[in-house]
């Protein structure tokens, strides 16, 4: 775990290399959100197509959406959002900071093993270290608006969606008529979502901007605890299946008190990502939504979102077992139990230093680099070649600029599964050095078979 | 062309199907955006995927990024959009509902063939159809605008991105540093952008919120004519490799006048939609942005962006030619051009007629539907294994309810390549019958030949 003591090398080695840099950057950025650079979208879109194959086109019982970010207003008056998606904000007397009161208290909790015993003027301020001075705590919405139509007034006033859910109730009835499945059976959606955070930070872990990956499991209400059950398991087994290590997940069984107002049972995933202070974050949760949202979405709406039983007369309304990922904290979770640093023999008899991402291949930003051995007028043209032909499959790095061993040691620092050298025996004898990232084992490949090498060893990539 | 006199059985046929539905239909619905069902997520999906191989995985001169949306105002207001994203807006004095000066006046134009010639006074109210009493145009802008932090004041605001072009310019100097690459070189960027139009309209023609396939390209200033000129071809070949038909596409060069502010040069690509009154309608449009972006930049900023070439000494502001594709534009496009009714042979020995989309395989929804010839305890079991089995590679579709030939034109009309029928001959052969959509020819293939025959024929699906 030594690695894991601090994010700060792999935060660096993400904006070094091009996965994620500050938004707005040049302007002295935004803390609001993160742009991703060329490595740290194909990362991410990895991660958004394996999970849209495991959860949506993979199973007979899902079906994707994608709904629109902007929806009436009505939508989250009936969720019950535009009453409840509020936090108790508090202000420092100190510096007029202001805080969300109970992220000040999990903070304390987190470093004591214990809450204050005199509630927040316990909590020293977290800028100047002094002694807690903080104003009432006042209930501030999460919601952000935004104004459609030619005048900024009422009429006109927006809410950006919070979570991507509400856009799959409200589908519910169109989806149960086109796609002609019935309950057990789930809508899967990823897209972005906003949150007024108060506090955004830790990395891309808590921003304004975030990316979802929802699930709507609608399923009868008697089977509602075993469907639960199912997708506890069938998401936990995602992340060890794409490479996480299950000591680094733990569960944690959300007491009544601090959950969600719509939910009869939450389990959160957790991984350790190493936040200083609290080491333990939240990756996703899955919740037992009961009927509460097509309730109130049919009690507002006037239409009626239930499913009628046509074998047994009987007319029901489903219960919602809703697996939530946060897309960017998977991201970070990959990269954090990806990010390795061990030894490899440099080209002097000695050992170098060198860091590894041990990305699955399936999520790894690039799947294989050309590396002509050096920059020659035979070598190079063999070697764009190939990577050209590579590239009607795989995003394929080319690199031809320094020593060998400092290009290995670039691709395994942003977890290219496979390093191609073209080397002066290829000119001979139509074959290159094939280097495996993690075990640095080499085999030679005929320059016709590397299609094949490749494929059988990126399946499913 | 007969089928294209109309977008009605096109827009019928998305709802019905469950390709695109109204957003928040149940609550009266938006005119601002809509939400993509089951079939419509799965097309577009596909089309981001055609395109991200195409231009930024499959080219040794792309790279990709993904950029947040909410991005700091200092952005918007050197990108002169603050200032200039402006749009003449009307009101009817006899309806008071608000319209775009410029849209009213093309449409006349489009319907009368010259312009009015008094100006808007010659313009009919296109609500009630009389003479039109307009009010003073006056300048709106289309920027949509939200509110970080806790408080709604001047410091909160913010711009959502009404183009995904700036979170690029923004990066260059990130990207450039990262990626290794240098100009000619550009960035591919795939997400969403939020204007405030007046009038949405033309089902998803249209609409506030909306995505957006978007390329900067960076050129040393003196090639940036013959870039423009690649890329005008490469965009145009895009659309053709997919299907579309080449008369329904046409090259508009944009007068002077007309362009962006700015463009030095903008040829839109547009398709024949078919809308009433005014038949070709943008999908793209590829413009030469020269360093008008990096400069205003620079200069807000107070940070260099430009390149130094190192063999020559010299530095300079790369051009930029930008292909600019709607998303959802492209999709409707590729719907439009794949909807053809023809007749199939009925079981009576007569025809059907038959709805056909005639997609792409590569952007198909649904890649394959496997039909149990009837509900039967032995075929049923068999069919689903194979659907499971197909569906680790492929979204598959299972359909065992009512006549094989109802079964055969529900999968017409959502465009399904591949039609798989397990009979009651395959529990003797162990073979199966695949008809192919277009010709409707039928093939029989060994159950475990399945998945080969339609991997050579669903190459890069």
């Amino acid at each position: 775990m030594a690695n894991k003591s601090s994010l700060d090398p792999i935060i660096s080695l993400a904006k070094r290399r091009g996965f994620v840099f500050q938004a707005g950057e040049i302007y002295g950025g935004s803390r609001s959100a993160w742009d991703y650079g060329p490595l740290g979208v194909e990362l991410k879109e990895n991660i958004k197509r394996q999970w849209w194959q495991t959860f949506v086109r993979g199973r007979a019982d899902m079906v994707g959406l994608d709904s629109a970010i902007i929806l009436p207003t009505q939508v989250w008056e009936a969720s019950g959002h535009v009453a409840t998606f509020t936090d108790p904000l508090v202000e420092s007397l100190h510096t007029h900071k202001r805080y969300r009161a109970d992220h000040l208290i999990e903070a304390y909790t987190a470093k004591h093993g214990h809450p204050p015993e005199n509630g927040l003027a316990g909590v020293k301020d977290p800028d100047t270290g002094q002694d807690g001075k903080w104003t009432e705590p006042q209930m501030f919405s999460g919601l952000m608006k935004t104004f459609l139509g030619p005048v900024d007034n009422e009429a006109g006033m927006h809410y950006m969606r919070p979570e991507t859910a509400q856009g799959i109730f409200v589908n519910f009835n169109n989806v149960l008529t086109t796609s002609r499945k019935k309950p057990p059976f789930g809508i899967g959606q990823i897209g972005k979502a906003f949150r007024n955070e108060i506090t955004p930070g830790n990395f891309i872990f808590r921003t304004r901007e975030f990316e979802q990956m929802e699930i709507e499991f609608f399923t009868p209400p008697a089977d509602a605890d075993e469907w639960f059950k199912h997708w506890v398991d069938a998401c936990w087994e995602w992340f060890v299946d794409l490479g996480i290590k299950p000591e680094n997940l733990r569960k944690f069984d959300v007491p009544e008190e601090d959950r969600a107002h719509y939910s009869a049972g939450t389990i959160d995933v957790e991984y350790r990502f190493g936040f200083q202070g609290s080491e333990w974050g939240e990756l996703m949760g899955i919740a037992n939504r009961t009927d509460f949202d097509l309730n109130n979405h049919s009690n507002a709406s006037g239409t009626e979102l239930s499913y009628f039983n046509q074998a047994s007369g009987e007319r029901f309304t489903p219960y919602v077992i809703e697996p939530s990922f946060g897309l960017t904290r998977s991201m970070m979770a990959f990269l954090v139990d990806a990010y390795t640093e061990d030894e490899a023999p440099n080209a002097k008899g000695g050992v170098d230093k060198r860091t590894v991402l041990r990305l699955d291949p399936r999520i790894a930003p690039v799947k294989a680099a050309v590396l002509p051995l050096s920059r020659n007028e035979d070598l190079s043209p063999k070697a764009r070649d190939l990577a050209t032909a590579l590239r009607k499959h795989w995003n394929i790095d080319f690199d031809d600029a320094g020593a060998i061993g400092r290009r290995y040691r670039r691709q395994d620092e942003i977890g290219t599964p496979f390093c191609i050298t073209v080397d002066f025996d290829t000119l001979e004898d139509q074959a290159v050095t094939i280097r495996e990232r993690d075990t640095m084992s080499q085999e030679r490949v005929p320059l016709d078979k590397v299609e094949a090498y490749l494929a059988a060893r990126l399946l499913g990539a």
